[in-house]
């Protein structure tokens, strides 16, 4: 399991690879991703139908740059892969500065800050750059060359799982399809990679499915590989922006009312914390909650998408994230996905009148711990609301005590033969 | 359609006829709003069992006054027809001041006043008078003539009704049975006039029925001899007191989460005004709203059902009501009916993913618009939540949008393929 | 009915008995309640099942202390009961005060008082002595002795019934099994006693049981003797607590929302009380509303279980307890059940529009009546919302009426005609 120094420290070596929705910058992330986790790497053809998509051609950059009349790189892909908007087709010519401007992206309010700028779908060609340089060029001609290629190929996800007792799954997904963006989204690979491997050293409940995927047409695509099985998906977390130093942001699915919902409300309350209610955009939550699948995915960020003005800019680089930040993310997580283990509804088998615990030595056994009148109340209200309809989690809330004592008051009824699931 | 001071104008001319709930007052009223409607006026004969009542005599009234010795009228039905209680048998008799004064009814707290009275069904007479000139009145005999007639006839409504493309029916009811008092309802009348008028220059989707009645015996009398297609009355509004300057009064149905209790409080929101829930008094909505029917109906007032001083007074004259008023009532009513004919509930056709808006123009067409990014938001909105559960209205209201932006992007939707109703 | 003082008078005459979970102090109480009521008292032998628990062994004392070398008693049963650890085995030994104070019961934060201490299901002994008096013994040799007897023998409880139209069954229980303690619950036993004298002077239309009986063994039993009948138990109230000066608390049914949940609430309104949430601990709405049973009973205390420094100590004596506190918590269950009682569900038989209420003479006969708007607003709201599934409490929280001038309208709508059961 990763600490917090190894989690950044896997964002800064993923950093300068140019990933996009489909192309080697991908492939190249997987890979290292694969040094920590067994994954199944999965090749989708550019044409595949999938859902109301269609796999497009895989693009892949060597390299790009404009370049002033002595041939210097006024903008150069080298420095950053965020200089060239995403997907761009092919280009070499010359031109003037003032044709040039059309096909360049800045942010004036940010004038040091490049932007980050794709075109997936509609074929074109552009560069991003700070205001700043843009505002030093002088008038002149310009050569502009991208050493880019669109043509069929594939798109590349991963999948990594960790096996449970039982085929329920949680999915936890990310998204690998950002170039140079550390918080957006190499912090959530990061927390994703680490928690994997802490489950691994567990033997789970629920089995985990951690995707990494590209954005949108990756989530729409394992979907649709996948629509026959997706109904042993029972909860799930999107996880993105998981390393900025903001306070943690949940987003509902959007049922609003799914047990991973309860779940991260509940672990969250003792921390600075935001809880939103779903909405149809933002990142693959909107996939995994389309009214056909509508599954319980929410997804947690710290600031969350577009909530910070480094966003989508080369402001968002490995300084913008911490090692502490990470590891408060994957704490949560492991807390919240801890609880929706043991989240289980239980019937009381002596419901009428309290059973006698004291012949059973649930008091005696009590006796001497420190905690025993809570372990004690934990009990008793596990057998008041085990009727099969009030979860651990539902009791625990109701009765104002820790959902640990509450679980472990269970566990104790269950072996005595009080309880059963 | 009338303006402001065309209504304010009907008010005026409307407003010395001696309307009752039966009798030659509410015939001419009715000829009058059937210059501006096309009207279909029933006549319900006396003695008709209209659900629990009886449709009662009919009352016509000539002339009122009580004189004094010399002849000198005091108190005369030719200065303002609230001088005699709605009802009164004929009279013709000289008594003491102090026998009179049995008959009479003043406001003690508005010593300027007349008040409004009336005793339908319990046979007898009497007179309203300022206390002012009351307490003027010296001593001695008075001679009280009541030249009225109770005698079988018929109770009088109107109806008129805007064809829609559904048979569906939106009702909406004024009560023609106050003499001399402006808001209370003659400015009701006059706003429903003006919204007819409106709704027909359009070709709305809701068949929309006004309703011209006396209150109370009128709305049952139309719901006895309408009780087997009242179900086709899916929303309602009973229009009264619609010309003060106070702020707009929404009462909800008794069902209070009818679908016109939603918009009306939808509307409402960006203005000044009070949502009350429902109660068993008021006007007609107390029929309407009866358990055994349960329609959809609400109520719209300015400041409601005796909530002002001048309610039922002589002061609720058409001084009282402002042509500004009213328009601002009927564009409410208008706003209020437009949401209700866009409020579908849509299926998503396309439910497994996001569909690709791209491909389909969804996005091009909005490109060059200042409201895309909400036209956008709205489409995403409308497919997440279109689960044929959900109206536009909630979608609206859940998303944070305008009504408006939400309707359209179902439209561009539906254009599209991708919902259906 | 005792009056206040009587009722102090009873809670006096009550608290020397030396009461237990068996034994003759409950013998000797429920032959003192039964010079009120009659009684029907049950004996139980020990080792009878009941539900998950057994009877136990039947405990009886006669004297116990500790004496000093002198023969001096330093504590003396015979002073007060609360010095001796209820259930103790019998001892007869001498012991130094080192030995002795491992058997010792102090509370240090009151020096003063001697603490309540039993131990029924662990056999063992001790004493329970002031601070203050242990403090002060010298170190020495103690004769310690219990004459106490724990042998095969019976469980006693007693019943009250008084009956009413129906079978349906409201519940008063009391727990008789604390020795001298004022509050908890000599003061319960009191209020019970004379609420049940007073139901017995009417004809109630519900069958009231008065249950008096040890705790949670007690009610355990009761429920194992009764399970085949518990369904026809509607409402009930687990009374404790009753007479001490703070302000009343009510604490719900596991169902949170049954009748007498709705209706404690409604007639503790207008005094300063607090309704708390059902918790699985407190006095026996814990065996009532354990899962498989469920019943619509909650409790009723003054300042509640626990909650005063006064609880189960020697401080908890008849001064504790006011005749005004009795008198009010009375006067409350009285108030409570009269609503209970009255409470019902109807049906409008005339629900198409508004009946006509004056040619029925309901407004007529209340012409007279200084509250008759009240009474005529009554009788619309229970015509509007007598549906068969709105209660009269309903009603008359959501018209914002008093309960007795709605179940009054209703009883005239009823007489009238309009309204059935």
């Amino acid at each position: 399991m990763l600490t917090g120094g190894e989690m950044h420290a896997l964002v800064e070596r993923l950093y300068p690879l140019c990933r996009s929705i489909t192309g080697d910058g991908v492939r190249q992330t997987l890979a290292i991703v694969g040094e920590h986790l067994g994954l199944q790497v999965h090749e989708v053809p550019t044409g595949t139908q999938v859902l109301d998509w269609t796999v497009p051609q895989e693009w892949n950059i060597r390299d790009a740059f404009v370049a002033d009349a002595s041939g210097r790189r006024v903008i150069d892909f080298r420095a950053s892969n965020l200089h060239v908007v995403g997907y761009s087709v092919p280009v070499d010519e010359t031109m003037s500065l003032a044709e040039l401007r059309g096909r360049l992206h800045t942010l004036p309010e940010s004038p040091s800050w490049v932007p980050y700028r794709t075109s997936y779908y509609s074929p074109t060609w552009g560069f991003c750059v700070a205001q700043d340089v843009l505002d030093a060029l002088p008038e002149g001609d310009y050569h502009v060359k991208i050493d880019s290629t669109l043509a069929d190929g594939s798109l590349t996800y991963g999948e990594h799982v960790v096996p449970g007792e039982v085929s329920d799954e949680v999915i936890v997904s990310c998204h690998v399809c950002h170039p140079s963006l550390a918080n957006d989204n190499l912090a959530g690979i990061a927390v994703a990679v680490s928690l994997a491997q802490q489950l691994a050293e567990e033997k789970p409940h629920f089995t985990y499915r951690f995707l990494f995927m590209p954005g949108t047409i990756g989530a729409i695509t394992w979907l649709a590989r996948n629509a026959e099985h997706v109904d042993r998906v029972k909860h799930g977390v999107v996880l993105a922006c998981a390393g900025d130093r903001g306070s943690l942001t949940y987003k509902q699915s959007r049922r609003g009312d799914a047990d991973i919902d309860r779940v991260m409300a509940h672990v969250l309350k003792d921390k600075p914390h935001e809880i939103r209610e779903f909405s149809p955009y933002g990142y693959d939550e909107r996939q995994f909650c389309s009214p056909g699948f509508n599954l319980g995915v929410g997804s947690l960020t710290r600031t969350p998408y577009a909530g910070y003005p480094e966003y989508h800019t080369s402001a968002d680089n490995p300084a913008f994230v911490s090692p502490e930040a990470m590891e408060d993310t994957l704490d949560t997580l492991q807390t919240a996905f801890a609880v929706l283990e043991r989240n289980r509804r239980y019937v009381n088998l002596s419901p009428y009148g309290e059973p006698q615990l004291g012949k059973r030595g649930l008091y005696d056994s009590l006796g001497g711990r420190s905690d025993a009148k809570e372990a004690q109340l934990a009990m008793l209200w596990v057998l008041s609301y085990s009727d099969g309809e009030h979860s651990l989690l539902d009791i625990a809330e109701r009765a104002g005590l820790p959902f640990g004592a509450v679980a472990t008051a269970a566990q104790a009824l269950q072996v005595a033969g009080l309880l059963k699931e």
